[in-house]
């Protein structure tokens, strides 16, 4: 293996969250990721995971002030140094209690306290990260809510680029499917699987991105050597054709970003109605920065009374279909769209479980209605896992359904008046 | 180290949380967990993270075949054998398409291909483990979205339970707590933390419960040796003590799950406006199986049209106080109460930013009103972080509020009419 490999960890309950977006922002910058790590706050657990490390290991330390000693007494055994106030590290941290007002917490005379040799490194608005050097072998430990990305590209790529060998790249490119299940894409793919060793240059693997690979499958390509950049532009239009549809994105674009796009340049405003999904459809839309521009409100309709009085289903349909049928998802869209003005809605109700199941209707039968400018249609899924994979799921084709008929849809359409 | 040493990971973008659940599995097996690893679908990496584990590793494949098909050569590899074709794998597979009326897929016949000497073991609803034995080391595969307490219950425990010392005892106690910062957890335990070395026997350390610890901080309590049981016993109600009102639970109990038991025994009904957090409430709220009997609905609104349309929030709080304010989340509460006629309301409103702060509003500001019986409070809070963590920083504190609330509401009030 040629050109720096580091090794992304963290420590004591941190997030893997975190971990992830490290080893992406690495990959970005050219470096190869050659795993990643995960140990409680236990001195020995940490100083082990140090050692299998690669000769780059960068780790970022849990929250509590007892997991960053853990990581500190850690690294300073592994490099055989001693734990010193870092006069460097304490101005830093003064400096930056005093700009918020606030007097220096004793944990952060603690926090001073670096292995002999260490050096800071510092960010405007996070407590600084800092590296050590020793032999053959380099740490970086990054706080807990660092500014990752920031101490990215201030110190962490300009360094390793300095020790880098120069001509060695990898590049990495993500497409993002949605609605169809992992299997299905690597069956679709068959022929571009496993096929590294041929060409050396290309690797595509299809991961999961999301818990399960529940219809949300990512298709990794990752070029590496000095012809990378012309790998990829050859093979990423040619993955994209034979996925077709199914791929909504690439890289870090998010289905409900895209959703989010999607309906700003039609001009048009959603609001939801959930029932088994009790919340979760709402919160995945609005995690998107700027999204009160198109999503102007929703409703969980948990009880049958709520999709009454709130989206007047006819009792009639409830009576004769319940709850979970297609003609009360429809009714559900013309309701939350009757009542909100909003030309697009969203709606879904289902048995999320672990109760409430029938022969008829077991556990993880969900119907799903998306409308359009009063153009409605319902399907009906069945989807397996525990309530909350059930939950996840919903909402995933509810998205992707929308995604779609939003993309085939234009304003051409009669019955949109803005 | 005494007794056996787990090291359980996960390859190809499994779930970390899977993890973590069997960790903490394993833990109350009373077998020591020395870490956790994460490694990329690549057979390098999980044959590096194979040789760095304990004596026994655990190791969940991720749901791709391309995925199973690293790990099982990894393993071949690390124990010096061949793959073959394992019959009565290959029977057990043949069966679990039979039962489900569906023909042998393709993959099936390579997920039957095992190191030699590998033992399945099977789960009845989901496609088996299999497990290696090779001279000092023990290698266990599960499959992505396995049975996992069921294969711990009746296959690794007993196992490793028959290889492990006689009177080796490690227990744990997790103390939940919300609301309160983890640097105020710790400082209140000061005496108990990194005080592991005096005794020996029982460790207490401080972690984060959600991202970040964000006014989710739970205590983890350990003791080890043949002393463990009483050592727990002495030491948990002298940490329940010091938390008092903080902790609202204890081990796997959530949050969510203590306000539905609250709400069930005091037998109130609960519905919710959220504007700032979108859905999270409910989407939290409705996470715990059966909480239909106590969550009937809520409304999301985005928009200041659906705080007056659905709840009702006079414009003359809204023009004069805006509707991020104590006045507004007030009206909210009260407004959900009448329009759904429940007891009990929760409100949630604020700026989750990036935009929209202002030198008074900063992004971060945000109100939750709360109201048990027309008994209806707002409090102001000041969240830092991004959008996502203010959203979940929200809800957090809105759960904890009604948590307490409800804790100190005795029926005997009169207004409230069941």
């Amino acid at each position: 293996m040629t050109g720096l490999v580091v090794t992304v960890g963290v420590a004591a309950g941190g997030e893997e969250r975190d971990v992830a977006a490290i080893g992406r922002a690495l990959m970005a910058a050219g470096v190869t990721v050659a795993g990643r790590f995960a140990v409680e706050d236990d001195e020995a657990a940490v100083a082990e995971a140090l050692a299998a490390g690669a000769g780059v290991t960068v780790i970022i330390a849990g929250p509590g002030s007892s997991s960053g000693d853990v990581v500190r007494r850690a690294v300073a055994r592994l490099a055989g140094v001693r734990l010193v106030l870092n006069e460097r590290m304490l101005a830093a941290l003064e400096e930056r209690y005093r700009r918020r007002d606030r007097p220096l917490p004793r944990r952060a005379e603690r926090l001073a306290l670096l292995p002999q040799g260490a050096m800071p490194w510092f960010s405007p608005d996070t407590d600084p990260a800092w590296m050590l050097e020793a032999s053959d072998r380099v740490v970086v430990v990054l706080p807990r809510g660092a500014d990752i990305a920031g101490i990215i590209t201030r110190h962490l790529a300009p360094f390793l680029a300095s020790r880098s060998t120069p001509g060695h790249v990898v590049l990495m490119r993500t497409l993002r499917t949605a609605g169809v299940a992992l299997g299905d894409v690597e069956e679709r793919l068959a022929d571009w699987l496993g096929r590294s060793d041929d060409t050396g240059a290309t690797t595509v693997t299809v991961v999961p991105g999301s818990p399960g690979g529940d219809f949300e499958v990512w298709v990794r390509i990752v070029a590496r050597g000095p012809g990378a950049a012309e790998s990829l532009e050859r093979v990423e239009p040619q993955i994209a054709e034979a996925l077709g549809d199914d791929c909504y994105g690439r890289d870090d674009e998010t289905l409900e970003q895209v959703i989010g796009r999607l309906l700003r340049e039609r001009g048009l405003t959603l609001s939801v109605a959930e029932s088994c999904t009790g919340g979760l459809l709402g919160h995945r839309l609005t995690e998107v920065p700027g999204s009160s521009a198109y999503f102007e409100r929703g409703v969980l309709v948990y009880s049958n009374q709520a999709k009454q009085d709130l989206l007047g289903v006819p009792e009639a349909i409830l009576r004769a279909h319940g709850a979970v049928s297609a003609p009360c998802a429809e009714a559900m869209v013309r309701g939350i769209c009757a009542a909100s003005g909003n030309p697009v809605g969203l709606a879904v109700t289902g048995i999320a479980g672990p109760d409430g199941g029938t022969p008829q209707k077991p556990v993880g039968t969900v119907f799903i209605g998306v409308g359009v400018a009063e153009d409605v249609e319902a399907r009906r899924f069945q989807f397996s896992g525990d309530r909350s994979s059930i939950k996840w799921q919903s909402t995933q084709m509810a998205l992707d359904m929308l995604r779609r008929k939003l993309q085939r849809w234009s304003p051409e359409s009669p019955s949109v008046q803005a």
